[in-house]
């Protein structure tokens, strides 16, 4: 007999990238951080005790809560923790959006928000990104006239790595009715002058969502937090949120990884002097591949190569590297490849080029 | 202006018990197991490497997964990990009840259901316990009158412990027109003898909440699981679940965990003596007290009495010693007690002692 209800028996799941257990493989699949966790974090992990474990954590994951809130130079009533960034994703849809009601998403971007909003039984109102990959200039205006009470959009963009720029987000939180949630799983790889979070003192309806998976190296921790108006944290973090959603571990070693900025700014420099070189090099292999301001690059395959994307994604595989190929119309002829340290980067190149040869 | 839903901003949050931050207060009031985990746990926490923190996990968490099919003898499609058991729960309600469908509960039970069912947006439809906390004969049939899609029954029962059978369990979930969950959250310390798990075998519409918070000493990891025929568990595994809600460390501390049966089962026998130990004890200064198979007691303070439950609350509160008190009619009188160590529960029952003297 069936008893999931219809809506989730007609849905289809979010498809994770391929997480091997193999740790020789090559990951340039899921945008993880290619450098460690910093040593101080291993350090507070090495330094927890058994009543950490056995008794229950802190519901608002307070230590972390509180650093988050010194390095942003924001009140604790701004922001609430979460299990990863994704936990916030569904979190703001069942917080503002009534079943029925349309979510608003750019397309192409992050694959999980309309399985989201399937599990939530809304529709998803699309709006594509222009051949450049920037927001249309009536994007605003386009999820107004559609009725939507929330805009997920994430910058940089994913796929492209597309930065919109601060005062784009300024003019669209003002011109939307709803909530704006911007999505900046990717934004500590981008340039350092980009910043939106003081953003969050003049609108009520900007939601920011921020994450340690990629920037600090931590997605095995799965913690994420969002930013924003006392009015939009309260329901989430009061009522919506599952209680003791962040375990202790997550709650310490968030709070250690956010007090040593200089270890993680070490590594986002790094992947921004890789990813300039990355993109050159398949830039020179024929590759089209838009500016990109995260930690991956979106390489689109010359039409006179002598494999499609596909094709590509495949002979990595065999050859132990793994990036990431949607089959998507937009995206079909393109491949994801997250930037790795600079030695799993010469020999993603170096397989790129025999399988072009 | 206002961006929540309306029953959003209508309803009221879960209230977790206190978790307070000194170390020193004597913590009776959120049912942790008093013992701490097992030396295995903090050896395998001690082994984490930096990439496992840095990679996403394991998207099933298949170590722990292995481990609990090995456990109890079952396949892993029969099981699902979850960001503890209260994961589990909301992840039921999405799965199996539309929203405004009724959700099923006894009453009095854990404090969290309805405010998961109004969440959802679900009304709930409660069945009073027996005086002696038991089930209702017609329990089952009054929730298909109801047309309940899901019945979530907490067993033993909190807040009283009281063990409804597994013969009853087993009726019930053959009575039921929809989807039984039963929240085995306390099992660990009720009669070895006692045991539903091989139910699942039989019926395509029973699932079996389990957690480590409790038995295991990890209520801070937050790790729970559920188990059940393959079609009940395979849409919460594949599609309502946020993708990796279980953690690297909690894959591999409660893989760690549930091998060494040995370090566990001290504990639950232990938490056994105590609780015949306490009960007699309280029993003999006049609380009444039904048998409980939980880590817990739930005391119903003499009418004649110098305090009342709420006097008593705050008089043990100012020694450092926490219990729970719930304001409800049925339960205004009462304080839950969890079942701490040998010199916790005596310095609780000389506080109370002094207190009614």
């Amino acid at each position: 007999m069936q008893y999931e209800r219809d809506a989730i028996q007609a849905m289809t799941g979010y498809t994770p990238g391929e997480q091997p257990a193999d740790s020789g493989i090559i990951k340039l699949n899921t945008n993880e951080n290619p450098y460690p966790p910093a040593e101080s974090v291993m350090v507070a992990l090495g330094a927890l005790q058994p009543e950490a474990l056995r008794r229950y954590p802190s519901p608002s994951a307070a230590t972390f809560l509180s650093e988050a809130a010194r390095l942003h130079k924001l009140s604790t009533d701004q922001l609430v923790a979460t299990n990863g960034g994704d936990e916030l994703l569904r979190l703001a849809i069942t917080t503002f959006v009534e079943p029925a009601q349309p979510i608003g998403i750019a397309e192409p971007s992050y694959s999980l928000y309309p399985v989201l909003a399937a599990i939530h039984g809304s529709p998803v109102h699309a709006e594509p990104l222009g051949a450049d990959w920037s927001m249309p200039d009536d994007f605003g205006a386009r999820m107004n006239a559609a009725g939507v009470p929330l805009t997920l959009f994430v910058n940089p963009n994913a796929p492209s790595g597309h930065l919109t720029s601060a005062e784009r987000i300024d003019a669209l939180a003002s011109e939307l009715d709803g909530v704006l949630l911007v999505d900046e799983a990717y934004v500590d790889f981008a340039d350092p002058g980009h910043d939106v979070l003081s953003l969050v003192n003049r609108h009520d309806n900007l939601l920011i969502l921020r994450t340690l998976s990629k920037g600090y190296s931590l997605a095995g921790l799965r913690l994420g937090y969002g930013i924003g108006a006392p009015g939009l944290i309260a329901p989430i973090a009061t009522k919506t949120r599952d209680s003791y959603s962040v375990d202790a571990v997550a709650d310490t070693l968030g709070a250690a990884a956010l007090a040593d900025q200089a270890a993680a700014k070490r590594t986002w420099q790094a992947v921004r002097a890789e990813r300039q070189r990355v993109c050159a090099a398949l830039r020179t292999r024929g590759f089209t591949i838009p500016d990109t301001e995260a930690n991956f690059c979106l390489a689109q395959v010359p039409v006179d190569a002598r494999k499609d994307a596909a094709g590509l994604y495949e002979g990595l595989k065999d050859r132990g590297i793994l990036v990431r190929h949607f089959s998507t119309p937009r995206l079909e002829n393109c491949l994801r490849i997250s930037i790795g340290t600079e030695a799993q980067n010469n020999l993603m190149l170096g397989a790129l080029g025999d399988l072009l040869r």
